[in-house]
């Protein structure tokens, strides 16, 4: 599946990234690394040496901070053209199947294109809206986290009635 | 209501702490602090500063964190006369109602007696047993985040058939 067949900016990568550590502290204590984005989807990962818990697997709040960042992070890009728009996540639901024993990784596909265009259209119309997105955290092929969340953008300057 | 009636050691509030600090190196990022423990139950809190989002609010990995660490703790308070009992998260569900501009504090609410005592003689008689608890993020007495946790604790050692 080409990359430019659906207009997606895959630079923005290295941008994203360099906006998480430039304004969230947290982000560079998980030492957070944006790994890919293209038409698949968002992948962010983390090393687990940052990111232990007290058994020496993966704490639950880095799997859940790194599974909002990925969603949080795949609306970022999603919006990235147009500047003045808020995205904060609203709801989360997260999953611990099994416990991560290696490097954090987490995936965030990309919602269909129909999905898209109905949140950009209603974004467009009623200066805000939502969407649900799915991310997962897997090791050596094997899911241990699931992760949905709510995401809700808005628009800073008041929209025309 | 007295602590005492509770059989609570509210001297655990700076073992946990301690606890935290030395096991898990996120909680230092956070700079959680355990700040009270005793028959209501449960309060951390975070500095703002060290968990700021791109917006200057709470950063939302840092709420989740916040709040699976009060059940969390609360269990391993509840536990901690039992050595070799492990915890960990299993599902969490946040809803994030309202931006938190200042301090984290969350609180997780002693589960009643009856809910304990279930859950403890669960865990004496299976080895295994699951909690859940309900935490919450308070700004100046309104609720921020209401955080749903399902906590699973079970002994290392292989139990008697």
């Amino acid at each position: 599946m080409s990359q430019v067949s659906f207009g997606l900016d895959t630079t923005g990568a290295t941008r994203l990234e360099a906006y998480l550590h430039a304004h969230i502290p947290l982000v560079r204590s998980m030492q957070v690394r944006v790994d890919h984005w293209d038409a698949d989807g968002l992948r962010l990962s983390a090393p687990l040496a940052a990111n232990l818990n007290h058994e020496g697997t993966a704490f639950g709040g880095s799997l859940e901070s790194l599974a909002v960042l990925a969603g949080w992070g795949l609306l970022w890009l999603l919006l990235e053209p147009q500047p003045g728009t808020h995205i904060v996540v609203a709801e989360s639901h997260a999953r611990f199947l099994r416990p991560v024993t290696g490097t954090l990784e987490a995936f965030c596909p990309l919602p269909d294109a129909a999905v898209r265009q109905t949140f950009l259209e209603t974004l467009q119309r009623h200066g805000k809206a939502r969407l649900d997105l799915q991310s997962r955290i897997v090791l050596h092929d094997q899911v241990c986290v699931t992760f949905a969340g709510r995401f809700a953008a808005h628009r800073a300057e008041p929209h025309a009635p």
